[in-house]
């Protein structure tokens, strides 16, 4: 078999059997296919496609490149809750322990962010003394304790699609359908899980701007979990305005703990409630979605939810007083209010350019090198469907320098949008993906 | 400028500027751009193509990323040829000597050939004594002298072009007609000579197997060519068949005396009439192709293009005594005569499988480090068209050992067909592409 005869098959609009894809990912994750006929692979299927048979067993042999997770060890039914990401996305830290407490094995590790703000790991570490480095065996047993844990990635899962991933971010090959489904199921593959509840998010601040897009891309991961047993369940919500109030690391913590109190904002407490009813479904907590909802709802009235939280934090070391008294979090020094420049309704607020006016805060990573500032960010006083006068505060800005407020302020006054009428208000749960079993 | 950017700019069907073009084929000459990147963006190239604009400013680039000949020292209008290659093509051998015979200025440079038999330089390397490696001024000098030398390719020339195309091979991106195109022309440009000629060859042993396909390439061709002011003709030819009786490298300077003197297959005395005629009219030693075509046709029927050939040897160290008597040649010591394997018409002989066979024999190279034998190769006693009986020889293979014969027998015979009626006679010369003067 030569690889030069597989990349002028996929050209031509050939189906690759399962031997030709497992000698691509064996041999390039070997380093014995070169990275140039990896890409050029990479650009046939952007413009061929693949077959929902090809794009189910890449990514299978992407899950089996490296170190896959056994969960065994643990007992019920493990639930694993992936997002496509947005800005201020803080959900697994709200709808984790609302399913934790009702039941709901949650046993998540996560990446590092890259990009606007850190991943769920660097905001969970601005709490202080929590671990995200935790001995295999140390993780479990919280898990079997209290039901949650949330670690980084350990061990060397999915070497084959982290190695393929970065050579399609240089070469234009990223937005690609069955690329994408594939790189993300393998990694929850690999992570272990017995159900799968995906967030597809769409629009201003999602990788699928489109919600056409972001409905074949939720089809084609649900059908790659259920092809595999892993009952899968995907949400398609909006991203097209920043999720909640609070946009960086330490301020999404607070954000979590005030929605958790039935204190937060109406729009993200909906969605939070919808994904953990749907991870309680999943990990058989109840019957149907509905009576799942009804039990998400009275564990966050009943307060469970928010000592779930607190439980987890303090079992992987973190000190809870700041969960409770959220005003212990200590925010970067420069404090900047951002005005309204003129009076009117707030027509939109662009995701994206929000993301980037809390990277310009320092609350991102630009390179995998990059420190991120755990307390900068975006507190947002005002959003889209909200009314402002000339000169009100719309917003406050964290950073850790004058110069870094005043070029996050210009990010942020890019992003917004303010006219004369009063927007409609925008659905946030735009669908709901299962299938029936295979 | 990101390589990245312009590969997704290309992706989504964009036109580079040549501004882009230039980073990229310096970048990547300079080694900066990695083979990964390039090897994307000819995929993306494949699906996506090139303007006319976008291909003739990727041959500049090419033909400007190494060194570049000067043939001011020649006087007279210097005219260069070249086949996009075939099977038995040893036309340069011929219509070289009858334009030079005709006052026309060739100062040819020759790759090694990788393929079926050996290149020009290969062939030429055939006669005793000739020297196909010599000094730039001495090169000159007997173009000046004799009117015609031909040498290896020496030098630095289209670097640029030398790395990409051994990277199109290895990823699936040969197969583009603007890269093609680019390919050759940035090689002819670089060779300095002041008018092309182009024999596009199309059929079976052909690169080009459709007509359409050929006729593209060679419209875009004769398009760069004139864009940069030099003159350019193609003739697109038949290569369904071998080019005349014999495939080998002394075998195909024996045909090319045998042509010169008057005394060669009428098809491909045709074909090189008809390209030397073109060189003629391109050298500006004849007004009109149909003068250009008497003056060829005259200087072979007085014995001046076959003393041309000759001469060049000599001067370039060559034992003309092999060309005036060529059973001088040493062919392979074991002849093998192929017979017929059923009574009737030769209806087919595969170009390519004709090509195959003779490189089984020891006429060609399968890697750059192949050992060419020059003495080993075919001799068509019969071809396409002729009548044989079962049994009747119809081949004599020259080859190393019985071994190789037997395995060049077999391919022989899968190149040939015999049926009962009588195949019509294929034209040779399809086509003749010529432009008005931009």
């Amino acid at each position: 078999m030569r690889m030069v005869d597989i990349i002028r098959k996929k050209r031509e609009g050939g189906e690759l059997t399962d031997r030709e894809l497992a000698f691509f990912v064996q041999g390039f994750s070997r380093g014995e296919i070169p990275d140039y006929q990896a890409s050029a692979l990479m650009m046939a299927v952007f413009f061929q496609g693949m077959t929902r048979r090809e794009t189910a067993a890449l990514t299978m042999e992407m899950a089996h490149s490296g170190d896959t997770v056994d969960l065994s060890q643990i007992s019920g039914v493990k639930v694993d809750k992936h997002s496509t990401g947005g800005v201020g996305d803080k959900t697994s830290l709200i709808c984790g322990p609302i399913a934790a407490a009702c039941g709901v094995k949650l046993a998540k590790m996560s990446g590092r962010g890259l990009g606007h703000t850190g991943g769920t790991v660097d905001k969970l570490e601005s709490i202080p003394g929590f671990q995200t480095e935790l001995p295999r065996e140390e993780f479990f047993s919280i898990v079997n304790r209290t039901g949650m844990a949330l670690i980084g990635q350990s061990g060397n899962l999915c070497p084959a699609d982290k190695k393929l991933y970065a050579l399609r971010d240089v070469t234009g090959t990223v937005e690609s359908l069955p690329l994408i489904a594939s790189s993300i199921m393998s990694k929850k593959i690999a992570a272990g899980a017995d159900a799968i509840l995906l967030d597809v998010k769409t629009g201003s601040g999602a990788f699928m701007k489109s919600r056409e897009d972001a409905r074949a891309l939720a089809e084609e991961m649900v059908r790659i979990g259920q092809g595999v047993g892993k009952k899968t369940v995907a949400l398609i919500t909006d991203m097209d305005l920043p999720l909640g109030r609070k946009i960086g690391n330490a301020l999404e913590v607070i954000e979590a703990c005030e929605v958790l109190r039935g204190k937060g904002e109406k729009r993200i407490t909906e969605l939070c409630l919808e994904l953990a009813a749907n991870m309680i479904y999943l990990g058989k907590q109840a019957e149907t979605p509905e009576t799942a909802r009804e039990k998400a709802t009275q564990a966050v009235a009943s307060g469970r939810a928010f000592e779930k939280l607190c439980e987890m934090a303090e079992a992987q070391g973190g000190d809870s007083s700041f969960l409770r008294e959220t005003e212990k979090f200590r925010l970067s020094p420069v404090k900047w209010e951002v005005k309204a420049p003129k009076t009117g309704w707030i027509t939109a607020l662009n995701a994206e350019e929000c993301g980037l006016a809390a990277m310009e805060l320092g609350a991102g990573r630009e390179t995998k090198e990059s420190e991120i500032d755990l307390g900068a960010g975006i507190s947002l006083l005002k959003t889209k469907g909200d009314f402002a006068e000339a000169g009100e505060p719309i917003a406050l800005l964290y950073g850790g320098s004058a110069e870094k407020c005043r070029r996050g302020e210009e990010r942020f006054l890019a992003a917004l949008e303010l006219h004369g009428e009063q927007p409609e208000a925008a659905p946030l749960i735009l669908e709901r993906i299962e299938k029936a079993d295979p």
